[in-house]
């Protein structure tokens, strides 16, 4: 049995349709403020150093532990490519050169788009950031399956093995029937 | 002399980095929430009918009067390519059939990312919804340029008749030096 989630106290908590409007938001009975909420865009990518991609392990939840591509969340007054390159630094002190769109990955559930690109590491002087327990260079051989964050960072580096030399490509989206929980 | 925006006086309104964030957000000072304000998501679509492409009339601001593309925010637990169909029909009672992602334009200084796809109208049974005031479908000579709403519409325009017949390309990015003021 699964415990309800706890209702915060203070700040937008009820549900309601506001005047003009045609869907719930959350509304703060204290001062009526309205909580827009959007789909959130996470911005990452496929980085390569030769033949060796590039993985961070997670030092924060969720998956903490598990290995992930450089990604997190587009920030304010960010464009797409700037939001990856900024998460690279942020996670792995890497430098790197955006050189086209992978993928649009879609998690309806979570209200998530990710923009992923392929992208060339300019130097390998890499080290963890402090959202990172580790960072590496993985062959595709060496890749550790297993322990990997989340089923986004599978077909990304699915589809970026499938894509090879390939310059120009349709960015892949969602593998059909493919399940988006770890 | 332009007049200093008139701050709410109640909700988030005060300008604070919480603890353990790097960034300033809007905090409530009578409850603390903290309001994380995200980038936001177009979506929308170059929808054909033969050689014509569907145009919408504005009936709200901003640009009332002025024609788009449907288009508009992606909605919470909406794929893009879901959202992309919901605006055709909420704008021009259109059915369309998503074919490939034409475009991701960036506007960083209103904190939007747009896709744009291209489409194929299902049927030429199209008339205006609430939010617009005609809709049309127009050959490229016919096309109101003059009275486009926004740059992203011009510059999808321009990419989507480029590209023409192509079926595999990448998608294009705002055009090199264009300004993304109307």
């Amino acid at each position: 049995m699964s415990t309800p989630p706890k209702l915060p106290d203070s700040g937008p908590r009820v549900e309601e349709i506001p005047e003009g409007d045609d869907r719930l938001r959350l509304v703060c009975p204290d001062c009526g403020f309205i909580h827009y909420d959007n789909p959130k865009m996470v911005v990452g990518a496929v980085v390569k150093w030769r033949d060796r991609v590039l993985l961070c392990r997670r030092a924060i939840p969720p998956r903490l532990g598990y290995w992930t591509l450089p990604a997190g969340y587009l920030e304010l007054n960010e464009a797409p490519q700037e939001g990856a390159m900024r998460e690279a630094w942020e996670e792995a002190y890497a430098r790197i050169e955006i050189r086209s769109l992978l993928a649009v990955y879609s998690i309806p559930r979570l209200s998530q788009v990710q923009l992923i690109y392929r992208a060339t590491l300019t130097d390998d002087a890499i080290r963890p950031g402090v959202e990172s327990q580790a960072v590496g260079l993985f062959a595709w051989e060496e890749i550790p399956w297993s322990e990997i964050a989340f089923p986004t960072v599978h077909w990304a580096l699915h589809h970026d093995r499938e894509l090879g030399e390939t310059e120009v490509f349709e960015p892949r989206t969602n593998p059909e029937g493919a399940s988006d929980l770890p």
